[in-house]
């Protein structure tokens, strides 16, 4: 994609510094580059509702500063010493040096948005900050009390996970037209595509063998996600409270979590939220139909395919 | 001051969330506010340069938002649990929950000053991030050589330190007036009291009672300050070569660090670096000469007084 090496050279020039640490930190992240999905978003966006702008090179750079810059804070909370098979910046620069590097990525993507004039993008990325933050925080109040019902859980998704595809999606979109139809058309393609993602990933949770993710992280952290939301809402008041207790125990055995996992299927969980998936994914792609026939638009066809496919 | 408490409104609204988790952390940052100085020298500023405007107190609220959000990372990345006289956000919620509680302040700031059309605000504050960040990794970068010059270290504190000051002055002027003459001359106000404020900081740490920093902390972390950098400057070859074995040593003794101390008074170190920082107050005070004769004038004069007359 020819387009992907033109938005890298917005990406490396907003980086750009004189500070020599700094571009050594930038030269190593450079080497590590990740799937950068994001960015593919948002190209794809645009060149499924118009003409690919300069305007879009600058949406998917910031999106991918603001990515990176979450990245490497996160590290720093989480301790990771590793990161894209590598080593994480925390571990080869020291905390300090990683939650400023972070800092500079911020402050570039801002400097280099408010120089252009691209106040659009500005206000569609730091309102999809402000969502991402609530709604983990959203997530992790809940989660201690284990009182999250369904309509809890899809505004956490929707806040925590959809805001930022939707914040490229849309990015993309405003870069490309003024059609306010489009633009909205983009914009709900993007939260749906990240509600089925995040669902597809609370479904791993239950038992797929492709991901690298263990059975039962989310219900070891206390998560509680769709599967388990609908299935205590369908089991009777005496089985709730004990699968409840079970959650809830600061320990869980092996043998817990198989008893959570039967019990969740048992009541129907899995397929309630494959259901809901799927309804999701078939309103993304709905949302495409207003744009006009083009492979760009065919291979957001197709990521919606590949997301809600894969071990189903 | 009156337009103090107008400016808490503004700060408070813009930390509003329906997240519960985020409002009690908000209440508690609320009841151990700081001393404010950054918002009061927006205040300060716009009330020297012309009238007081809601794009003030939401300038204000801005920086103070960004600091707050500054201090609450900084915390997570120190480990620090002591913050204000009580605990600090990381030792009450944990290290997760305080960076996305920076998060969420950050993005507040921002999407208040988009939904206003405060770019101009928006461009002066991000640049100072931008500074503050490559000024620390520039410190820390050149610390590890020992081979900072007169005039690194006055990129450093001018990028870490008065970027900031110098933020809030120019904040407060563009939100009082168009005046190109004005505002650039708050804006070199703050850079020159920014300035002065960490050579102080600087000299105080050869030495003076009345602050609560330890003797040679800077020393102890191997931070090359003025008074030893001119020092070095004036001493002989052997001399110099005798004292960086000392400084750069992984442990230092108390009498290590005596004879440091006494090194930099015998050459003159503490001398010059006061001798310069009084030049920038007087440079300071200069820049306020076009503005018109007003009580915030005089305000923002007994600032740099104090700033630089404590204990000299």
């Amino acid at each position: 994609m020819d387009e992907l090496e033109r938005f890298s050279v917005y990406f490396r020039n907003a980086m750009r510094s004189d500070v020599g640490l700094l571009d050594k930190i930038t030269q190593y992240v450079l080497r590590r580059k990740g799937k950068q999905i994001r960015p593919i978003l948002v190209l794809l966006s645009a060149k499924a509702c118009g003409e690919v702008s300069e305007t879009t090179f600058r949406g998917a750079a910031l999106v991918e500063l603001l990515h990176t810059a979450t990245l490497v804070h996160d590290d720093v909370v989480d301790e990771s010493t590793r990161r894209r098979g590598a080593f994480s910046i925390n571990a080869l620069w020291k905390n300090k040096v990683s939650v400023l590097f972070g800092d500079f990525l911020l402050s570039r993507g801002l400097l280099m948005s408010l120089d252009h004039r691209d106040y659009q993008l500005l206000h569609v990325m730091s309102d999809a900050v402000r969502r991402m933050s609530e709604g983990e925080l959203l997530q992790i109040e809940k989660s201690r009390k284990l009182d999250i019902d369904e309509e809890t859980y899809l505004r956490i998704i929707s806040d925590k996970t959809a805001s930022l595809i939707s914040a490229c999606t849309k990015s993309g979109a405003v870069s490309a037209t003024s059609d306010e139809d489009r633009i909205e058309s983009m914009r709900i393609f993007g939260e749906r595509l990240g509600l089925a993602f995040q669902i597809r990933d609370d479904l791993f949770d239950y038992g797929a063998r492709d991901v690298g993710k263990p059975l039962g992280i989310d219900i070891q952290e206390r998560k509680m996600t769709l599967p388990l939301i609908h299935a205590l809402r369908s089991a009777s008041a005496s089985e709730r409270r004990g699968i409840l207790r079970v959650v809830g125990n600061r320990t869980r055995s092996r043998a817990d979590l198989r008893r959570i996992a039967t019990f969740v299927e048992a009541e129907g969980g899995l397929r309630y939220a494959r259901d809901l998936m799927l309804r999701f994914a078939e309103e993304a792609r709905r949302s495409l139909h207003i744009l006009p026939d083009s492979r760009s638009r065919t291979s957001l066809q197709h990521l919606v395919d590949y997301v809600v496919g894969r071990s189903y």
